[in-house]
C-alpha cells in the first residue's frame, strides 16, 4: 500500500480554512504554514480570498488543480460533499477531523459507512473521522491541531483517542525526545492500526514505535503487521478497555476463559509488542527505548547515593524477575569501591559524592560481563553537585549496556531533564518506573533472540475428521460429545480408551467383557452437557452383572430427571489410570482466529482461572511456554511425594489442538476437560472432551 | 513519653557548628537561624568565637547554662565525648547526624550501643544516628539538613532515609503542601516509628502522617502506635525489602508461608495503615489524604473532556474493586448532560468545553446520592482554556465529597500545579495514579467505619492443655504429632474423629471394632514427619482381618524404611466424611506475636500459596474477612454442582485457635491440614494436626 500522499504529499488542501483564530480550520493551515511544509498548501473558503498570506479558493472544483491531501476541518454534515469535490481534483488521501460518526450512534455510523463507500470508489484513503491529524518531520509537514511541529527524531505516535496524542507529544517535547510521525487514527473508519503499523515498519525515519488503542478490527493482519514491525524496531502498545469486555456466553470451558483481555494479551505476546499497563509504563518504556540498547540478560548493577532509593529499586527488580548483581571483589577493590558494597548489593557512593565516583563505578559496570544493565540513582543530598553528576553520568553512556537514570525529586531535579535527555539518557522519578522500562525492553529484547518458528505437522487421519465434520453440519447437530469428539481427537493422534456405545443392558455387557473390566460408563446424549451433575457417569464398574444393572439404572435416573433428552444410549470405556488432570482448549476469536488454551485440573480452571492462552498456530517451543506461564507450572514440574509429569506429551496435545483446528475453521470451540497426563514416558489419554462446529452457510 | 525537648525546645545547642558552607555544621545551624526559631541557639566550636552572628563557645561545658537539645554534627568518632557532656548541661535530647554506626558493621553497632546506653543513664532521647535531622514548622525549628523551612501545613513525613525525606519535603513544596513536622528516625537506636506514632497522633498540627521503613522494632507495640494514629488520622506507609526478606526455615506450613512480608501485611491490615506499593504510590496517596474527605462509598463519577482517558479511568476503577457510576436520566436532562454520556458512563464535556459545563457536572454529582467520589480529567485540546477550568473546578470543590483531578500532559500543565494544589485540589498525570490514590482512601475509610473489635472467648478446657505442655517442654519434645496436637485442639473445643492408639495388631483390631468401620490408621513416631510420603498412613480399612494385616505391614514397611525411627504405635481412627480441605495455622513472629494463616486445601496452599495471615486475637469478623481474601473463596461459597461450607465454623476455628495461641505463647507453630469442612451446620473435623514448642528457658 503506497502512503505516499497521506505522509509526504506535494499539495495539501484545507477545506474550511478559516480566519478565526483557536478554529480547526485556522490551526491547521497555520500549523502546515509554520511547520514549514515545501508543497502547495491551498485554503478552500467560499467567503475569503486570502488567508495567512495565502490565495483563497471557494471551492476544490474551482481551485482546479491536483491535489494529494484533503484536510476536511467542517463539520461532520458537510463532509459527504468534500468527498465528492476531492474526487474531482483526483485526491489521493483525506483527513477528516469532525466527530459525530460511529462514536455518536448508529446515525452518525451509517454517515462513516457511506463516507468510507465513496472514498473508496474514488480510491482516496482515509486518516479519520474525528481525529487529530498527522505530523510528519520529515517533511515539515504537521496537518493537525495537536499544535506546533515538534523537534524531529525517531519516536512514532500513533491513536485512537487525539487527547493521549497530545498529552504524548507533550511528555516527549519536555524529554527532549524528537518525533518522526504523529498519526491520529480517531474512528479507523478506513486507515487501521495495521496500515500505520505496516508504514512504520518501513519507515526509516522511525526508530520506535509508541501507540494507543481501544480496539482493534482487522485482528489477523494486526498480528502479522505488529510481528513485522517489532521484529525491525520496539512497537509498545497500551491496550485499554480491558474491563469492558464483558463475558462472553460460550458452551466451553475455554470459550468462558477466552472472555475480556486474553486475545489481546494472547496476540501481543506473539507479535512482539511491549504490552504497557498504563499510560505512564507507556512512554517510560517509549523513553528507555529510544535512547538505550537493549539488555542482554537480567542482571541489573544499582549505583546509588543512598540507601533507601536503592533498596526501592532491588525489590522492584525482583519483583519484575530479574537480577540484583554485585561486582567482582576483585573489580571492587581496583575501582576502590570494596567499602562501597550496600546489604542490597548496590554501590553507595557515599559521603563526599562527586561525579568521578559514579563515572568510576559506571565503567566497571560496563566492563564486567555479568552486568545486562546499569541502573543510576540520584538523590539530592546536600553535598552533592547534581549537574555536575548528570554530566558525567550522561558522559558515560557507552551504547552497548543499558543505562536508566533515576533522579528523585522534584523541582530540584526537573528543569535538568531537558538536558538529561539530550544527552541520551532516560531518567525516572522512581526506582519502580525506571524498573519497568527495563522490564519491557528485557522481554523484547527475549522476543527477538527467540528461535525461528517451527510448526510441527503431524501424521493425522484428515479425511476422517472431514467426514466427521461434514455430516453433522449437515445435520445441524452441532454440539459433538465424548464419542464424536473423541473420534475426532483419535484421528488426530490422541490417545483415547479402548470403548464403545451400547444402546442396551447386553450391548453395554458385552463392550466390558471385551475392552475388560474395570470399565467408566457415561449417558449419551445431545440435550445433556452437564452429565455428572445429572448422575449420567458412573466410574470403576467392576463386572458384567453390575455393567448391566448400571445401564439400566442410569437410563432410568437420566429419563426421569429429564424427560425430553433424547438417549443415544451409554458410552463404555475402559477406566483411565490415575495421572495429573489438565484441560487443553480451543476456542475462535472471530478476527485473531484459533486462541488454543492450557490450565490445570478442574479447580485450578473454574475457580482460579489459572490458565493461558495461545494463538494458534503454536509451535513446541510455545506450547512448553505456554505451561511454564501458568502459576500453577509447580503442579506439573512435580513437588513433594509427586513425580513431575510429561511437559512434551501436554505440549504435543496444544500442537494437535492447533493442527487440527487450522485444518478446519468450522470448529468454534474444543475442550479436553480432563487430560490426563501421567509419568514421563506414558501417554496422556483423552478422558473426556466436547466441541462446538459453526452452521453451515446458508444456501443463496 | 515527653518529646517537647525534641519538637519544641527552648534552646538548641549546634556542636560542630562550623563556617564552611555545605558543611553539616553550618548548614544546620544556618537552618536553625533562617527558619526563624525563637528560643536560644549556640554553636559550639572551640575554634572560633563568632558564627553567624551568634556567639560561639568551645564546649557544652564552657557554655554552662542548660541546654534541651544538642544537635551534633561531628564524625562518628566524636559523639560519645559530646553525649557525656550534653550529661552535664542538663540535655533532654539529642539529634545525631553522623553515619558510620550500626548500618557500617559489627564495630558500629558496638559504639551505637555504648552511646544509648549513655544516653539512658544520662535521661536523654536520642534522634538518629545516621539521620537527616528534624522539623516542626509549629515552632519554626528546623533542626535538620533537609534544605530551608518549608511552608507550614498538615502533614507530617518520617523516615528511615534520609534521602527519601528530603524528596518528599522537595514533592510536597511543588504541590503547595504544607508540613507540620519532618523526623528523619535514620538508625532508630532510640527514637523509632513507634514513638514517632506516638506523638504524630497527639499533635494537633498533624492532619496526615507518611512514612518510609525498611524494618520494624519492637513490632509489638508498633501495631498498637500504629492503630492509634490511625484511628485518628490517616498513616501512609511505604515498607520496603519486600523481597530481601528471605524463606525461614520451619516445620509448619504456616510458618513457610509466613516467611517474607506477610507479617507486615497482618500488622498494616490490623493497625488500619494504608500501605503504599510504591513511592510513587505514597505520595500520591498523602496527596489526596491531605486535601479532600474521605470517600462514603466506592462509586466514582467520572467527568472528562476526552474519551480515551475516561477507558483509562473505567480500566483502574473496576481493576482496584471500585465501581463507575453514572448519573440518573432526570439528573442529566436536567443539567443538558444526557448526550454527554459516553459508553464508559463518564460524563463527557465535548465540543466547545467551557468551565461552566465542568461545574455544573460537578454540581450535579455532589448533589447525586448515588455518588461516593468525582473524578475530572482534563487534556489540553484546542479549545480549551485550562487555567479559567482548573479555577472552575477548584472553586466547586464541596469538602464533603473528595474530588480528585487527572491533569494529563506535561509542561503545559505543570506550572498551574502549585496553584491547582493551594486550592485543595489533588491532581495527578494519570488516571491510574489518581484511581490508586482513591483506593488507599477508600480502604481507610472502610477500616474506620468497622464495628468495635471484640473479641469471643470459648469456654475450653486451658488445664488439660497447660499439662500437656508443660510435660513436653520439660522432656524436651518440642515436636508435637497428630496425636497430642489433637488432644491440645480438642480441649479447646475442635471436634477430632473418635480413635485411640495402638501398640499392637490386638490393640489396633480393638480400637477400630469400639469406633466401628472404616477407619484410618496411621504411623506415631516423633522422627516421622510427612507420614505418608512413607507409608504410614492407611485410610478406608474396612474390616477387623484388615486391620490386624494393615498394622503389621505399616510397621514393618516403617522399620525397613527408616530403621532408626522410633515407632509409639498405630493411630487408629473414625475415617472422617467426605468435606471441603483446608489449612488453618498459626506462626509466631518474634515481634508481631502470633499470626494466624487460611488457605485453601493441599495444592492450594503449597502450590498457589493462596494464604492470609493476620495477627491474634482475631474477632469473628475479622476470621470471616481473612476467609473472604483468599483468592479461592469462591470454592467455599460453592459451584456448579456444589453447595457452599460453613464458613462460621472455619471462622470459629481460626478464633479458637488465636485463643490458644494467645493463652499459650510456647506454642511456637501449629497447623492443622487438613481440617475439613462439611455442609452448613455440620461440624468441621480436624483430620491432622502438628505444633512445635518454645524449648524451657534454660534455669539459671
Amino acid at each position: 500500500m503506497n502512503f505516499d500522499a497521506l505522509f509526504s504529499p506535494e499539495s495539501v488542501a484545507v477545506v474550511g480554512a478559516s480566519r478565526t483564530e483557536k478554529k480547526f480550520g485556522h490551526t491547521v493551515l497555520n500549523n502546515l504554514i509554520q511547520g514549514g511544509f515545501k508543497g502547495r498548501i491551498i485554503p478552500i473558503n467560499p467567503a475569503i480570498d486570502e488567508l495567512l498570506g495565502l490565495p483563497c479558493y471557494p471551492s476544490l472544483t474551482e481551485y482546479g488543480n491536483e491535489v494529494d491531501l484533503v484536510v476536511v476541518t467542517l463539520p461532520q454534515s458537510q463532509v459527504k460533499a468534500v468527498v465528492a469535490e476531492s474526487g474531482k481534483v483526483k485526491a489521493k488521501a483525506m483527513i477528516v477531523a469532525a466527530s459525530g460518526f460511529r462514536e455518536a450512534g448508529p446515525e452518525g455510523a451509517a454517515l462513516e459507512q457511506e463516507i468510507v463507500e465513496l472514498c473508496q470508489r474514488k480510491n482516496i484513503r482515509l486518516l479519520g473521522p474525528n481525529c487529530l491529524g498527522l505530523i510528519n518531520t520529515e517533511h515539515r509537514l504537521n496537518c493537525s491541531f495537536a499544535g506546533e511541529i515538534p523537534e524531529s527524531g525517531g519516536l512514532s505516535i500513533f491513536s485512537q483517542s487525539g487527547a493521549l496524542c497530545s498529552v504524548m507529544l507533550d511528555h516527549a517535547a519536555d524529554r527532549n525526545l524528537g518525533i518522526a510521525k504523529m498519526i491520529s487514527i480517531g474512528n479507523k473508519a478506513d486507515i487501521s492500526a495495521v496500515d500505520v503499523l505496516s508504514y512504520l515498519a518501513k519507515d526509516e525515519q522511525t526508530k520506535v514505535i509508541v501507540g494507543y488503542l481501544e480496539d482493534i478490527a482487522r485482528r489477523k493482519n494486526f498480528v502479522k503487521a505488529a510481528e513485522d514491525a517489532a521484529s525491525q524496531k520496539p512497537v509498545i502498545i497500551l491496550k485499554s478497555g480491558t474491563t469492558k469486555a464483558g463475558v462472553k456466553a460460550a458452551a466451553s470451558h475455554t470459550g468462558i476463559l477466552a472472555s475480556g483481555d486474553s486475545a489481546y494479551g494472547a496476540a501481543f505476546k506473539r507479535s512482539g509488542v511491549i504490552r504497557a499497563d498504563s499510560f505512564e509504563a507507556l512512554f517510560d518504556s517509549a523513553l528507555a527505548l529510544s535512547m538505550q540498547p537493549l539488555p542482554k540478560g537480567k542482571n541489573v548493577l544499582v549505583i546509588t547515593n543512598s540507601g533507601g532509593p536503592a533498596i526501592l529499586a532491588a525489590d522492584a527488580i525482583e519483583l519484575a524477575g530479574m537480577n540484583v548483581v554485585e561486582l567482582d571483589k576483585e573489580t571492587l577493590q581496583e575501582g576502590q569501591l570494596l567499602d562501597h558494597v550496600s546489604e542490597t548489593s548496590s554501590i553507595e557512593v557515599l559521603g563526599d559524592v562527586d561525579s568521578d565516583r559514579y563515572a568510576g563505578a559506571i565503567k566497571m559496570a560496563q566492563a564486567d560481563p555479568k552486568v545486562d544493565a546499569i541502573m543510576v540513582i540520584l538523590t539530592p543530598k546536600i553535598m552533592s553537585r547534581p549537574e555536575e553528576i548528570v554530566r558525567a553520568i550522561a558522559a558515560s553512556i557507552d551504547g552497548i549496556k543499558p543505562l536508566v537514570a533515576i533522579f528523585m525529586g522534584g523541582s530540584d531535579v526537573l528543569p535538568a531533564r531537558k538536558d538529561i535527555a539530550a544527552a541520551g539518557l532516560p531518567d525516572y522519578e522512581t526506582p519502580e518506573r525506571a524498573v519497568s522500562a527495563l522490564k519491557g525492553m528485557l522481554e523484547y529484547a527475549t522476543w527477538k533472540q527467540r528461535p525461528p518458528r517451527s510448526v510441527t505437522r503431524f501424521r493425522v487421519n484428515r479425511r476422517r475428521v472431514e467426514r466427521i465434520l461434514t455430516r453433522r453440519q449437515r445435520t445441524g447437530r452441532l454440539q459433538l460429545g465424548e464419542v464424536k469428539g473423541k473420534a475426532i481427537l483419535g484421528a488426530y493422534g490422541f490417545h483415547t480408551p479402548e470403548g464403545g456405545l451400547a444402546s442396551s443392558a447386553e450391548e453395554a455387557q458385552e463392550i466390558a467383557e471385551r475392552i475388560g473390566f474395570p470399565v467408566a460408563m457415561k449417558i449419551v446424549s445431545p440435550d445433556i452437557v452437564h452429565k455428572s451433575d445429572l448422575g449420567g457417569v458412573f466410574l470403576n464398574v467392576t463386572n458384567s452383572e453390575t455393567t448391566e444393572d448400571t445401564y439400566d439404572l442410569m437410563t432410568l435416573k437420566i429419563r426421569k430427571k429429564v424427560p425430553q433428552a433424547r438417549i443415544e444410549g451409554v458410552y463404555v470405556e475402559k477406566m483411565v489410570s490415575k495421572g495429573l488432570e489438565v484441560i487443553i482448549g480451543m476456542t475462535r476469536d472471530p478476527q485473531f482466529g484459533p486462541m488454543l488454551m492450557f490450565g490445570l485440573g478442574g479447580i485450578f480452571v473454574e475457580v482460579m482461572k489459572d490458565v493461558t492462552f495461545y494463538l494458534a498456530p503454536i509451535t513446541e517451543q510455545e506450547a512448553i511456554q505456554m505451561l511454564k506461564s501458568t502459576k500453577s507450572y509447580a503442579m506439573l514440574e512435580g513437588r513433594r511425594g509427586n513425580d513431575g509429569v510429561d511437559l512434551s506429551a501436554i505440549a504435543s496435545g496444544l500442537q494437535r489442538i492447533s493442527q487440527l483446528t487450522t485444518d478446519f475453521p468450522q470448529i468454534l470451540e474444543l475442550d479436553i476437560n480432563p487430560f490426563i497426563v501421567g509419568d514421563f514416558g506414558s501417554e496422556p489419554v483423552v478422558a473426556d472432551a466436547r466441541m462446538t462446529l459453526a452452521p453451515l452457510p446458508k444456501e443463496e
